[in-house]
C-alpha cells in the first residue's frame, strides 16, 4: 500500500477539501477510521473504535455540562406505542412522514403498533404526571443520550442526516413558572456555547422563525456550523415548550397556593453533527485534525532509529513516554513495524494532535522534535521542558482552530440591504418585516431564512423584500 | 408521607426478601428510584436517574475491563436488513420467535424488512469480510453496550426478562486459530470472573450442554448467580463460535503461508441482569444495599443540629464534608428539609453503604458516627482518622456483601447420587452419563440441567438417570 505514495502522497491522492468537500468528507471519515459507511442500510453507519473514542469524548464533555447544572441521566424506552406517540396532534404531525413502525413481533401482528423513536418527548411526557404532583417536585431535568431514528427520503450524508443518528443527546425540563422555564433556555443556550467553545468550535445562533419551530414548541434558538462548501448545519437546538404538551400529557402541579397549573416545559439536544462539524471546519487535505479535547491520542510518539544507535534511542524513547504518561496526556508510543514515514502519514490522518520525534539526535541531545498536526509545524523541546511545553502545544492546537474558524465564519456573513444582494455561498444578514409573504419571496432565491438575529438594536431600515419598515434582521443561506 | 411510619417503619410495610421475592423486588427497584416500571409497553423500563448512575457504573466497569484487555468499543446499526439476519440458519431460527419487525417507514410499506436487533452477530459479521483480508489484520476484538430486543411472550420481571434489555454488552472477537480462540475464550471467563468480583457477587460457572447452545455456538461457558428463592439466573454467557458464522458470511484470511482459511470466532456478553443479581443478591427488608464499587455516593452526611448548636455543627460538618471530597470518595450533605431519621430511611433505601452522622457531641468530641448499611452498625470515629476509617469501611462493606452471598451459594448447593434426592429450591450437582434420554428424566422433574461441572474429575460414579458409568458432574436447578 504505502509504496505507491511519495513524500507528501496525500496532495496527489487526497480529494480536496475546498474543491470536492463531499468525497473528501467521505474519505476522511473512512481513512481515520471513524466509520464504515458499507452496512447495507442507508444512512446507518457502523462506528469503527477511534471515531467511537472521539465521539465519546465528545458526549462525555457535553454529559458533564449537564450533570454539573443538574440535569440527571435517564433512559425511557425505544420503542413508543402509537397512541402515545400521536397524542399531540402537531408533533405527530411533524414526524409521521420519518418514523419506522413495528408492526409484528414473533410471528403475530401486533394490534398496537409500535413507533421507533425519532426523539423521546412523547416517551418522557407521558411518565412525567406520575412524576410530578406539587410544586416541591419541580423543577426536573433530566437527559438521556440514545440513538433516534428518521426515514429520511432524502440523499443521506454521514453524521449529517442519518437514519440512525448515533448518539442523540436530548434534554427535557420541567417548571413551575414561565420565567423559569425561560431561564432554564438560557441556561441550555449556556451549556451548548461552553460545549462549542471546548470543541473549538464557532457558531450562529439564531432564533428560529415561528414558521420553522419544532413542532409544540413555542420558542426556539439554533445553532449552526458553517461547512467548508459555506452551507449552514443545524447542530443543536434549545426549545421552550410552554405548556403545549403539558396540556396534552396532562402535566399538573399543585401551586403553593393550592391552586393547579400545567408545568412549563424545555427542551434541548445535540447529536453526531457536532463531530461532523468538528471534522468538516478543522480536517485539512492531509485528514483529520482534532482538538486536544476530544483527541483520543493527544500525542504519538515515533521513533527514529538506526543499527548501532537502536538501543540507545529505545531507552530515551522509554524516558520520554514515562514523562508523558506521567503528565497525565493520551499517549501513545508507535512501535510498529512501520518505517517513521508511515508512520507520520498513518497518524496525521487521524488527527493525532501532536507527533513527538524521538531519533539518534534528539536522544544525543537530549531533546524531542514536536510537529503541531495542524501546522505541521516543526520545533525542537528540550526534555527538562517536554510536559509544559507539550501542555502549552496543545493549548495552541486548540486555540489556533478556534481562532482560525472564527475568522473564517466571520468572513463568510455578508450584510445585505438589497434583493439582488442574495448570492449562493455566502451568509446574508438583511434587514426584514416578518411577514411570511417577504419569506416567500427570499427564499425562491434557492436560500432559507435560517433564523432571527439576537442582537436587539435593528437599524431603522426597510426589509430587503417590501421596502416596508424592517423588525428584525434575519440570517439567509443555505443549509443542510 | 412520612408521618405514617413509626422508628422502624419498613418492617411494617416492607415485603420481605425471603417469604415474598417478586413483590420485594419489584419495591426495592421502585422506592430506591432505580427504576418506573409504569412506562405503557411489557418489558420497557424508564430508568431514573439513581438507577442509571448504578447500571453506568457497572458497565464502566466492565468495559474498562475491556479496554484493558485489548477490545475496541465500537457501535453497529440497531436495524438489520432481513436477509442478513436469516442468513445463518440456526442463528435466525433461535430468535425467529421473538424478534420485533419494522415493516412500514413514514406512509411506506418496506420491500426488504428490517429486524430490531436482539444481538448483533449478523450486523457485525457482515461487515467483518470487509475488515479481514490477512493473518495480519487478526485478532480483532469488538464491544458495543446498547439495547437490545426480545419479544418475551412470557411474563416479565424488571432487569431479569425485559422486551427491551439495556444495556446489553457484547464482545465479539476474530482470530487466526482455533487455539486463539480458545485461548480469547479464557480470557472473557476472566474478565467477567474480575467483574463479578467487584460487583461482590459469587456465581456458578458451567459449561453449556450441547442442547442448550447458543445459535451457531460451538461451546459456551454460562455464569448463574443465585436469587433468594433459590432460582439461578443466567447472568452473563462466553462462546466460542468456531467456524460456524464466518463460514456463512465468508470471513476469510490469508495465512502466512498463502492458504486461506475461515476466521475462528467467540463472542461473550453481558446485561441489565448484572444490576438484577446485585440488587436481588445483597439488599435487604430495608431497601437497596450496594457495593461500594458502583454505589452512586458511597457516603452520606447527615447533620443532627438542635437550636444553640447549630452554627457550630455546620461549621463541622462542612469541615467532614471537605475532607471526605478530597479524600476522592463520592460524597453528599444532606442539607434537606427532612428530619435526621427521615433522612435515613431515605438514604437506606437508596442502599448508600455508609452513613456519617454529625450532632453537637460529635462536633464537640471531633468525632463523626458511621453507620455500616449492610449491618445498620454504628461506630465512632475520631476526625483525623476519618478517611482512612472510611475506606477501611467501604473495603469491609464490599468484602462481607462477597463473603455472605458466596457462604449462602455455597450451602445451597447439594451434591447428590440419586434421582430421589432432587428437591426444588436447591442447586443439585449430579453424576451424569451425557445422554439426552437422561436429560429428559431428570427435566422431568421441573428442574433443569443449567450446565457442565468445570471439575475435571469426576469421581467414578453412576448416571442418577440409567446408572451407567457417568462422564460429567451437572448441575440441576431451577431457573429464571
Amino acid at each position: 500500500m504505502m509504496q505507491e505514495y511519495g513524500v507528501k502522497p496525500w496532495v496527489k491522492v487526497f480529494p480536496r477539501k475546498h474543491t470536492d468537500f463531499g468525497e473528501w468528507y467521505r474519505k476522511v471519515l473512512f481513512d481515520a477510521d471513524v466509520l464504515d459507511q458499507r452496512f447495507p442500510l442507508k444512512g446507518c453507519n457502523v462506528w469503527k473504535g477511534y471515531g467511537t473514542k472521539i465521539m465519546d469524548n465528545i458526549m462525555n464533555i457535553l454529559e458533564d455540562l449537564l450533570d454539573e447544572s443538574d440535569h440527571e441521566k435517564t433512559y425511557f424506552p425505544l420503542l413508543i406505542p402509537e397512541d402515545v406517540f400521536s397524542k399531540e396532534s402537531k408533533h405527530l404531525k411533524g414526524f409521521e412522514d420519518q418514523v419506522f413502525w413495528v408492526n409484528k413481533a414473533g410471528a403475530n401482528e401486533l394490534t398496537k403498533k409500535l413507533v421507533v423513536r425519532p426523539t423521546s418527548e412523547t416517551a418522557m411526557y407521558q411518565m412525567f404526571p406520575l412524576w410530578v404532583r406539587s410544586h416541591a417536585d419541580l423543577p426536573i431535568r433530566v437527559y438521556q443520550t440514545v440513538s433516534v431514528f428518521r426515514y429520511e427520503t432524502r440523499s443521506t450524508k454521514p453524521l449529517i442526516r442519518d437514519r440512525e443518528i448515533w448518539p442523540f443527546n436530548e434534554a427535557h425540563t420541567l417548571h413551575a413558572t414561565p420565567d423559569e422555564a425561560e431561564e432554564q433556555v438560557k441556561i441550555g443556550v449556556e451549556i451548548y456555547r461552553e460545549l462549542f467553545r471546548r470543541l473549538a468550535l464557532p457558531y450562529l445562533l439564531v432564533r428560529k422563525p415561528t414558521w420553522e419551530l419544532f413542532p409544540g414548541a413555542v420558542m426556539c434558538f439554533e445553532f449552526y456550523t458553517m461547512m467548508p462548501d459555506g452551507k449552514l448545519l443545524e447542530t443543536g437546538s434549545v426549545n421552550n415548550l410552554g405548556q403545549s404538551f403539558s396540556k396534552v400529557f396532562d402535566i399538573t402541579f399543585e401551586k403553593e397556593d393550592g391552586t393547579r397549573d400545567h408545568a412549563y416545559q424545555t427542551c434541548y439536544g445535540q447529536s453526531e453533527r457536532l463531530l461532523a462539524s468538528v471534522i468538516a471546519i478543522h480536517s485539512d487535505d492531509h485528514g483529520l485534525v482534532l482538538p486536544s479535547s476530544i483527541a483520543p491520542i493527544q500525542a504519538v510518539i515515533v521513533p527514529i532509529s538506526y543499527t548501532g544507535d537502536a538501543e540507545k534511542v529505545t531507552d530515551y524513547v522509554a524516558t520520554v513516554e514515562k514523562r508523558l504518561q506521567e503528565g497525565g496526556f493520551r499517549v501513545t508510543l508507535d512501535s510498529s513495524a512501520m518505517t517513521p514515514g508511515e508512520k507520520y502519514y498513518h497518524w496525521e490522518r487521524k488527527g493525532v494532535p501532536i507527533r513527538v520525534e524521538v531519533g539518534p539526535r534528539e536522544t544525543k541531545k537530549k531533546i524531542v522534535t514536536i510537529v503541531r498536526r495542524h501546522t505541521l509545524q516543526k520545533r525542537e523541546v528540550p526534555l527538562e521542558d517536554l510536559t509544559s511545553e507539550l501542555k502549552e502545544a496543545l493549548e495552541e492546537v486548540d486555540n489556533d482552530l478556534l481562532m482560525w474558524a472564527e475568522d473564517q465564519l466571520r468572513a463568510s456573513i455578508n450584510h445585505i440591504t438589497n434583493l439582488s444582494e442574495i448570492q449562493e455561498g455566502r451568509i446574508l444578514c438583511a434587514p426584514f418585516c416578518g411577514e411570511e409573504r417577504c419569506r416567500d419571496i427570499i427564499e425562491a432565491a434557492s436560500v432559507e431564512i435560517i433564523g432571527l438575529s439576537l442582537k436587539e438594536n435593528v437599524a431603522p431600515t426597510r426589509c430587503i423584500a417590501c421596502d416596508n419598515q424592517a423588525t428584525e434582521s434575519v440570517y439567509i443561506a443555505r443549509t443542510y
